[in-house]
């Protein structure tokens, strides 16, 4: 493509920089921006730029917050004896959209994954133990991708709970609710049948 | 949805004010700068915030330019004796992509429209009519769209230039190119039938 100024043609190449814009998105965007006011253009650079030097990570666990500790870690209505174990913070997001969790979290930062070089001491494993221990958890409740790493990382923390009482489980795997049975993969098809549920018509 | 962090919905709504951009995307994005390096952002927010303070509208044709006139208009390759008629410098983009033009552009800004208080004072006619007369213009192209005011404009500039010797030509309109006719509307292939050219098997 060619570009009237270099300032556009700058601007389309740092927008496509974000995941799945093309060049011609980009340009759209650009042409937004262009006819767009200066202070509005300004708010949204601004709030760009907020997420750099205003978001914090809750040192609880490990949840972007606005504060030290996050609403999650601080409200009074969650459950403290239950935590979901989680990858990312954006996992989080994702559960609590479901509305069906009233836990807490612990964001491990990463799956332990030798080949990326990755060990148990490089994620947050250490402080979820910790968390265990001083808080009584009752129950942790693994929700990682159901990958080599995943199911690793799952292992080695369940492994390293072995002498406790703390309940274990996984978030349940298998078709997609809406999901037709012959557009399934075997794998998850074949765990659907191993993991079966009492049948209950009120569901 | 719910965002762990006023910071992160503020920077979701900001971003999904782009056309085309829906919340979920826009939070894609957010996640994105959330874990791009600090000065890759600002090297995002900076050359968005250039368009507002660097771009120029070149005072010859109208075009976005990084000079007070256009690359186009101080090209010595191009024909100033042709000037094709736009709207917007967005379409300058689009013709100057096919590489078949090398003529001059002139940006109406907007066309007539009565309805909406558009005279043709309020766009850049009277420059155009003076550009025609002082560089000696010989054809004039109209790119406006297929409407009843891009019509109007094209009648109005038409109607101004009865008395010179200036030719005056409009892209053709047709089926487009590798479209199928059964898929065509109407007036499309109406106009296409009118509009026939000679056959010619080279093409």
């Amino acid at each position: 493509m060619n570009f009237p100024s270099k300032t556009i043609e700058n601007a389309v190449e740092q927008l496509s920089r974000f995941p799945g814009i093309g060049k011609k998105t980009a340009l759209r965007m650009t042409l937004f921006l262009l006819k767009d006011k200066p202070e509005l253009v300004h708010q949204m650079t601004q709030a760009m730029e907020d997420l750099k030097t205003k978001v914090k990570y809750c040192s609880n666990c490990g949840n972007v917050s606005d504060a030290d500790i996050c609403s999650i870690c601080t409200s009074v209505n969650r459950n403290k004896k239950l935590i979901c174990v989680v990858k990312d913070f954006q996992d989080i997001i994702s559960i609590e959209n479901t509305g069906q969790y009233t836990g807490m979290y612990h964001v491990l930062g990463g799956v332990i994954s030798p080949i990326d070089g990755i060990g148990p001491e490089e994620i947050n494993i250490d402080t979820l133990l910790k968390r265990v221990e001083a808080d009584g958890v009752e129950e942790l409740v693994f929700a990682l991708s159901a990958t080599m790493e995943g199911d690793t990382t799952a292992f080695y923390i369940s492994r390293k709970l072995e002498h406790t009482q703390v309940k274990i489980s996984a978030i349940s795997r298998g078709i997609a609710v809406g999901g037709e049975l012959e557009y399934a993969d075997e794998i998850t098809l074949g765990r659907s049948i191993l993991n079966r549920v009492p049948y209950s018509s009120g569901r």
